[in-house]
């Protein structure tokens, strides 16, 4: 129960960052689709393949620097069963590495429906007596829309099996405060709402550095609400998405952390998967490209943190 | 765009029900479980082919009386990479059986990633200059709290393929008004707030029958707010899930249809799937057994419209 293995591996690497695995075909170098293609056709097989060998290089570049991984399920399933048996394997192949794996799914569902999803995401699928996991990723994003219904299943699998989720709060993207930003009878907004949801649904899954394992995603393009959720929340850990990419800078987490400088993890993605771009390296390097601007983004936030 | 397709069908074959496919292991009949075992294991493998001979099964004896199936992606999801093959199989056999493909998978996210799910669900997959259906539905279900950044993707996608979705307003769980029906400034629930975003979405996708392609989820177990979204919302199809198993009747659904009997399509996934258990029936007559339960489910459905 609880993000306590997700912590102690950030407190050992000095590095609040999880690696997002979200590997849009043009992101992969063009000599591994080629190869790829050359073998399986232009196929979603032949697609999902090139994934896989564009995340191994990945995983192998960053799992002694960067504590997680955060396979996007979207990227995924855009490529049919192939995507998903290339995103089994890819969490299979993080965790051999001693990677945390968060997988980015944003799961939404009640009663036994949710647990279909927390058993197949976190959990053990029962197959006739056999206990199998089929994913076994350590987190799940997940949509708290529907209430209590659709978290209490996914509680029940952390708390058997020390894992956690990170439900949905204040989303970095643009129109998130459509609805999350409107205030309830009372003045309070969905979003902070939502919050004492977390609150509430994360006691019963304490962890021994004060946060719970019911986690929220705040998004680092809104970093007065994530002071704000920090100072209201301080035992939610955050899953921080927004960072780079999307336009939010190390000066802006420095809310989402508290005093011991603990209590987020920041997420990048293609600043990551498409650093030889930007850098400008030869493709066949993608993965030392990868590896130095994770460190470069280690260096950033923590900067800001001391 | 819109739900043209299966507002036909329900039209022709006077039955304004969808039937979920929602194949946990214990609900398929012994001797199907027992063969593919036998051949497979007590695998995820073994499971997955199980599913797909029940839902074929069930497919053929409905195909001619029901307008569309709705699988549920967790109970895909919960058997693996090989869970989510025998998904993409039976969207296939469905769409070969002439029958209308909602995908039930509460799906939410935003831009470029939300692009990656409306192209795998419901449109076309681009492999390097090759354009793919990797799981081509019909319509998908999704959750809006992310706001509009969440469904333009969807939209785009809807137009150009004459596809729907349904969002998530007032679900049918026993906690869903945790969060919907809290009051925003003003009086206005989230749920009614949910409902006129779609509206808003909605307008970008019209369709010949007075309903948009942007439809919403409400729950048969509240038969009030059905009635209230109905009468305000009336460009809305609705997505209805809770008849029979969860306890709402047909009684109650009179609300969702508007004066020509249209408005809804009613989900039954339990009561269909596992009639034969209720019935007593011989297992090997899973099929019919289901058959003549969505008969009674038509039947019932009808007399209160009429």
């Amino acid at each position: 129960m609880s993000f306590n293995p997700l912590i102690e591996k950030i407190i050992e690497m000095k590095n609040p960052t999880v690696a997002g695995l979200d590997p849009k075909l043009d992101y992969v170098p063009q000599y591994i689709r080629e190869k790829c293609f050359e073998q399986y056709g232009r196929t979603l097989e032949g697609a999902a393949e090139a994934l896989y060998e564009f995340n191994t290089g990945l995983i192998d570049a960053l799992c002694d620097i960067v504590p997680a991984v955060k396979p996007q399920m979207a990227y995924y399933e855009m490529y049919g069963w192939q995507g998903v048996r290339t995103f089994a394997r890819t969490v299979e192949y993080a965790k051999s590495k001693g990677m945390y794996v968060i997988t980015d799914g944003k799961r939404n569902d009640i009663g036994a429906t949710m647990e279909a999803y927390a058993a197949g995401h976190l959990g053990l699928t029962d197959v006739d007596g056999e206990q199998i996991a089929a994913f076994g990723a350590d987190a799940l994003t997940v949509n708290g829309y529907l209430g209590t219904d659709g978290i209490d299943p996914l509680l029940k699998v952390c708390a058997a099996q020390d894992k956690g989720i990170f439900v949905l709060v204040k989303t970095s993207n643009k129109s998130s405060g459509e609805l999350q930003n409107l205030p309830l009878e009372g003045g309070e907004s969905i979003y902070g709402r939502m919050a004492c949801m977390c609150d509430e649904w994360g006691k019963e899954l304490p962890g021994k550095y004060g946060f719970t394992g019911v986690g929220a995603v705040v998004g680092a393009t809104y970093p007065e609400q994530l002071t704000e959720l920090r100072r209201e929340h301080p035992s939610i850990f955050f899953l921080v998405p927004g960072y780079g990419a999307q336009g939010g800078g190390a000066q802006g987490l420095v809310g989402a952390f508290n005093k011991e400088g603990l209590g987020a993890v920041v997420n990048s993605s293609r600043a990551i998967m498409c650093a030889y771009k930007k850098e400008g390296c030869d493709e066949t390097d993608f993965a030392g490209a990868a590896r130095r601007e994770a460190l470069r983004m280690k260096d950033d936030i923590n900067s800001v943190l001391s």
